[in-house]
């Protein structure tokens, strides 16, 4: 079996949620499971000394028009949401506390449907009342979420699965790796779509 | 007749130079014609703050990976600079001079010698005499270029055109904008090529 494709991403990227729409079809094309990562961009831009694009002077409104622009020339669904950047530590931490709950395929579930509720139904993901309403939605113990994200072990937990994801030098979303080879945006998936087909690029 | 598209770049920036090999074949296919525009990043960046990718931590090691990797991929040849990023006012001013010297499409060729001289042959751009040797090659009067880009008039000239640049918001390498519509980065040329297609994206 090859190995698996990791995907970090934060819930408040809209390329992430890109990513995220398209990385599953193209795995499987291709014989690869994706472990999916949640990681966060704010703690990220400090040691980069980034900002988020629509934050960045001249930058900011091109970023606007790009996110909805590629959105429909890829087909994928897209409403620009009214608060943005979103803090997305409630909506991490959740979708840890899922995934060693119920497994790592309910947290992808719970995952796309957070970026759903996010980047189409602009609904407040930074809110934990929003999460847990979706956890219920997906069949889960949505009663329980707002606790459970509290809790200083799911705490430490993304706090080190965010300095795991440094040190392996990812610095943005989405960020995918495979076999050792890095790549950093969804407008890079065409060459990771030959990497996985051909071993290199 | 179709308006022309507005192509930006800094010679200094592998992304432009990728560009710069494709832009004018992807806008025949179309029936519009390129206006070259060299700009420099380093008075952009001040703008929004920005900094050269390989020396943004985290960013740096991947973005020369990246380099290698994309000029792969679009079957670009491509060598490693010895010094990046690198100083490119003289080529800028220089190339100003050739147009309003000999005309746009002498002003293109240059820019083309220029963009192999630095990311193929690994040649320092950034000296005078480097450009006037290019200008010779290409049946100019490379003599007289070391003066000619020390002119206030062509100093005074590439610095409107920056500042015209970023008037429309133009904030990255490779920039463009056709029928008022911006593209930013050679990641584009697929919504570009739509959209010269179809008229949107």
């Amino acid at each position: 079996m090859a190995a698996a494709i990791d995907f970090y991403f934060d819930f408040s990227s809209p390329y992430g949620y890109f990513a995220a729409q398209k990385i599953e079809a193209l795995a499987a094309r291709h014989g690869r499971e994706v472990h999916w990562h949640p990681i966060l961009l704010g703690v990220v831009f400090k040691a980069t000394g980034m900002a988020p694009l629509p934050l960045v002077p001249l930058k900011g409104e091109y970023a606007f028009h790009d996110f909805e622009r590629s959105a429909r020339f890829h087909g994928i669904e897209y409403r620009r949401p009214a608060v943005f950047p979103m803090a997305t530590q409630a909506a991490a931490r959740a979708m840890l506390w899922i995934a060693g709950r119920h497994g790592a395929a309910r947290a992808v579930e719970f995952a796309q449907a957070v970026y759903r509720a996010y980047f189409v139904e602009g609904i407040d993901i930074g809110e934990p009342a929003a999460l847990a309403h979706i956890v219920t939605a997906l069949g889960g113990d949505g009663a329980a979420l707002p606790e459970a994200i509290n809790d200083a072990a799911i705490k430490e937990r993304l706090k080190a699965e965010v300095e795991a994801a440094m040190e392996r030098k990812v610095f943005g979303s989405p960020f995918i790796i495979v076999d050792g080879e890095p790549f950093w945006g969804f407008d890079r998936f065409d060459q990771l779509e030959a990497f996985l087909r051909d071993g290199r690029v």
